[in-house]
């Protein structure tokens, strides 16, 4: 027979990850809302307090739980420093309130008066015992009253259920037998751009603009005022290194490749250096440094690109081919997903018997650029490497670094993706480019924003990448890609686009059927007419700038789609924390066509009542409108402007107030 | 850093009750389905097994996983014996499949075809080292062919790619490094009635049925005809021990007993005994045990009430005052919900300090009345009692008889409910008696079929019992009891009625407002007219003879909703796992008006092709239709029949077969 037991039970807390295996994200600033079931046998009154502290502290700090419907309990608590923070749950049964509760029913009742009084005492004897100086007096000022049972019975009662002795009692609880959550539970806290941030992806080499000489650093320093004014944060930067010579992909993904063929940036590595080198023609370490100086100048953060693999010509497969797979002829394997080769590219074998030095030097990489000032990467094809190394390299480097940010370039299944996040990828790509239409478009994201990756997967949407031309660009031409843009910028809090191609509406794929573009940066310098008057600069700039503004979308659990009667037709809107910011998007997903319909807003998630008037301003147009009730009419010309971007805001109230939005 | 990796993930096994510190319950007979997502980083082909074996026994028997969408991995194992049984999930890396599956589009693009056969040769020579006999002489075979390089590579190829070499590889297999599941999971298997069984429950002390005469267990004897012609397989009585006289409530509940009154059963224990003894006007001990066996004749199980209270007159009261909580005037604390007083009753101290005694002496109440013949328990009342003396009651006496079903009677809240159900409850009561449209039936429904409760939960449906006489039933009627009882018995495959009062339609409550019987027998005895011609005998020997021919009507999982265009008309289907069995359920929630309207079928899920004709009988009525297509109309006149109970049966297809159903 087990020992006598603790009755109540804790169950289901939230956020956890896996079972308390993994930390669950959240970022600087945010409350951490905090949920378990707690309940016992029974009808005794619980008492439940909220534990947490920043892993490493040895106090922790209580907070009590407020009971919600169905014995859910609810409390949430700060954190302000990136890191780990821990948290868990404490619990008792509140013997005095469960005692209080009868007692106010048989006062009401006038029953069991004096023997109830008679308990009461004993409470309040129990908490003075605990209490000290002013408290202990005030207790036991009460019991002198509520125990003699000389006086009046009212008087006794009164002093019973003033509500001073109430709040006494809860500072010296009678707490028997407390018990606690069986786990600690882990939140890592990221700093803000983890979960607001606008990418823009730029090949160095191209960015003389020509399409002919090769283009460095200082180039990408002159362009830096572009990238400001399109609204960017982080700029994302391909790999950087030597580029491979041996088996080098010509233009298009040509098996051979001209004198003038600068390589793909993946094959990483040549005599001249590997992955903490810098390809010559590029610039120096120097440049480097300067174009991280100068981007923090106009509040853009550079991130790197890092591929664990090497080109034959790299140093590490003549220092280490132990740490690649060889073939039955004892060559080195290259990648490979049969029948296609890929001649330029060894991947590395992760489980090879030297494992534990790649591992460490791999680490040394991310080390070498965060000592050049890089605290963004962007983690090439993680799915093709083992998740215990990730979890080991992402773990070592963020209990030095909480600052870095890790991006996972994983274009796998669900639940790979998944693991890569919860094992500390701070944001992982998605399937956003494939999602066009308005079923696909909320099923995913009502997946991502109330399934349970909510709490360890953050989005970042790319509508391209240099891998991806959609189809749905490639048809749809420039109402297509403001579309793509709106959808991505005002879904996703993260989000990014691989430019100029993307601006500068560059839809042509290398055939029919091929998502890769013709031309592809991949393996050719290109020229780019950033000043084309086709270009989405404007709308691009004025969206980040909505963004900026607008607090409603610098998150994403935030997210809530209403009803449209036409399909081609997606509404969606958000609201801040302190819902002092509301965006209502509405979008008309086919780019040929211009759509009109009925939508039907769920005003009570707004906050607003249904008899009410409220002004409605398009931020991307001029036009206003003041909506009333649920059901509203819109119509889009995709040839003019295929996106609404409203911020709602409630029709004030008396004839006088003049401060409207405008 | 960590050991090398093991890179196979194995997560989200199903069925798993709260992270296997339960088991999940399943049947003698069932083919339990396993289900866990097993994936890796990458594109290696991965084994995996189920490892499953009767608790106790030492060898794990094994069964190959099929791979499902997304990750999910599907494997079943028979259960045959009651008892525990236990499973977990084995997995590798199957290097030879992932070399195969490369190979083969190797040879159809005609690349690397000699060092690909020789890395065959080396898979070949690996497993022959592991097998013997015939096997190695086989692979021995292929070997040679494979492995030289003097014969023509399309016969090297032809011998590698030989089906008969894949078998052999299978049985072989290179398994290196498998992971483990790290939890054994549990299932507890109980016998079939207690996943489907029909409960009659009777106050033996009105068997004479006049209303006067105190019955005795031989006129429960003289009854059990009458209860088997109804078709009910188990008869539940309220306790049959000695009744307090202290306190005892007379008719109706009232405060004071008249000297005839018999007061209520859960007032239990006089001088003459508690808890292990019978109430003497009811009969010996040895009645009883005629009782039992008579019953076991006509395939009717006797069922108890296990009530831990005492009435003050309880021996228990004097020999171990120790086991109940004092009042501060020195008196035992009876039951009370504040203002309502219980005085006849007083409950035990769980948390006594000799609580180990009285827990023990509990458990031996269930050991006294399972000598007696009994294996099916109703516990009155659980959630008043700590968890933790369930879970150690219940696995005590299951461990040595594991034929023991118990009904929890926990009308409580939902987390409460299921908490007893995962320590180890068979069967509970549930909030079936007040849900009676059809948003709330689908909603309820749902949960209890296809949320996580399904695999811990068994419902039992009661439309009444001596405590609840539903609104519904009072306003209602006879169609209102004709409606219910066909929901409980078609919705549930556990159900029970309270009679004779159900099928005699007594819908009197005490007073308006009140759930409560009027003249209730927990109070006194009733005078009950059996052969009344309102009385709803008929009906419910037909549908508990549907239940018994109708295997469909013997799960609870297998329930499907279909749409209907009147909310007053309610149509579900069950389908036997063969799909040899399809009930089609139509309902008329409405016990005032006819309803008419049409059904919507969910023809895919029922294995209907939506161009054929189908046939539908009544098996209620004598009526059959021809249907055609999803899209159905019914009509159901409350006065006459609400409910249609239709065995679907696919119209067969050549003209010359006239092997109808009727």
């Amino acid at each position: 027979m087990k020992k006598s037991p603790q009755r109540i039970i804790i169950e289901n807390p939230e956020p956890m990850v896996s079972q308390g295996e993994f930390p669950a994200k959240a970022l600087q600033g945010d409350h951490v809302e905090v949920e378990a079931d707690i309940f016992i046998d029974g009808h005794d009154v619980i008492h439940a307090d909220l534990l947490h502290r920043k892993t490493g502290e040895k106090t922790w700090l209580r907070k009590e739980m407020i009971p919600l419907p169905n014995d859910r309990w609810r409390a949430s608590f700060p954190v302000e420093e990136m890191g780990k923070y821990e948290f868990t749950l404490e619990a008792w049964i509140d013997h005095y309130r469960t005692w209080l509760h009868n007692f106010i029913k048989k006062v009401d009742a006038g029953i069991d008066i004096p023997i109830e009084l008679q308990n009461c005492a004993k409470f309040i004897k129990n908490a003075s015992r605990n209490a000290g100086g002013r408290s202990k007096e005030q207790l036991e000022g009460f019991l002198q009253i509520v125990g003699d049972e000389k006086l009046a019975v009212e008087k006794r009662i009164d002093a019973a259920l003033n509500p001073d002795l109430g709040e006494l009692m809860s500072v010296y609880p009678l707490k028997k037998n407390p018990i606690r959550y069986e786990k600690d539970l882990m939140v890592e806290v990221d700093r803000k751009t983890a979960g607001f941030s606008a990418w823009y992806e730029l090949f160095p080499r191209s960015a003389k603009l020509d399409g002919k000489t090769h283009g460095n650093f200082r180039d990408v320093i002159a362009l830096l005022p572009y990238i400001h004014e399109l609204g960017f944060d982080v700029l994302y930067l391909p790999p950087i290194h030597p580029i491979g010579t041996t088996k080098r992909k010509g233009k298009n993904n040509s098996l051979h490749a001209d004198r003038e063929d600068p390589g793909s940036p993946w094959a990483i590595g040549n005599k001249e250096g590997g992955h903490k080198s810098i390809h010559p023609e590029l610039g120096t370490e120097e440049d480097f440094r300067m174009l991280v100086k100068e981007a923090r100048k106009q509040n853009i953060e550079i991130a790197l690109d890092i591929a664990f693999q090497c080109s034959p010509d790299h140093p590490y497969v003549k220092e280490h081919p132990e740490w690649f797979v060889k073939r039955p002829d004892g060559s080195i394997q290259y990648a490979e997903n049969p029948p296609k080769k890929y001649e330029d590219i060894y991947p590395f074998d992760f489980e090879c018997d030297d494992w534990e030095n790649l591992w460490t030097e791999l680490k040394s990489v991310f080390d070498h650029w965060i000592d050049q000032g890089v605290k963004i990467f962007r983690v090439d094809n993680p799915h093709t490497k083992p998740f215990r190394f990730w979890s080991w390299v992402i773990s070592s480097i963020k209990e030095k670094h909480p600052e870095v940010i890790f991006l996972a370039e994983a274009f796998t299944r669900p639940k790979v993706m998944h693991k890569l996040a919860k094992l500390g990828f701070s944001q992982g790509y998605t399937y956003f480019a494939w999602r066009n239409t308005s079923w696909e478009i909320k099923q995913y994201l009502t997946g991502l924003t109330r399934g349970k990756e909510r709490i360890f997967f953050r989005p970042n949407f790319w509508p391209n990448t240099p891998d991806i031309l959609t189809e749905y660009l490639q048809s749809g031409g420039r109402p297509a890609f403001m579309i793509r843009f709106a959808l991505a910028a005002t879904l996703s809090s993260n989000y990014g686009i691989y430019g100029p191609a993307f601006e500068l509406v560059d839809n042509k794929p290398r055939e029919f059927g091929s998502e890769e573009y013709l031309d592809s940066e991949k393996y050719q310098l290109r020229n780019w007419k950033l000043h084309d008057k086709k270009s989405l600069k404007g709308y691009i700039s004025r969206i980040n700038q909505i963004r900026t503004e607008n607090s409603a979308l610098q998150s994403m659990r935030n997210l809530l789609f209403h009803q449209s009667e036409n399909d081609m037709i997606l509404a969606y809107s958000k609201q801040s924390d302190d819902k002092g910011n509301t965006i209502l998007v509405v979008a008309n997903l086919d780019p040929f066509h211009t759509h009109s319909g009925w939508i039907n807003l769920r005003l009570d998630e707004l906050g607003i009542q249904s008899a009410e008037s409220y002004q409605v301003f398009d931020l991307l147009g001029d036009s206003w409108y003041i909506w009333s009730g649920p059901r509203n009419y819109v119509e889009l010309n995709p040839g003019i402007s295929p996106v609404h971007i409203f911020r709602i805001r409630k029709k004030v109230r008396t004839e006088r107030d003049f401060d409207y939005y405008l």
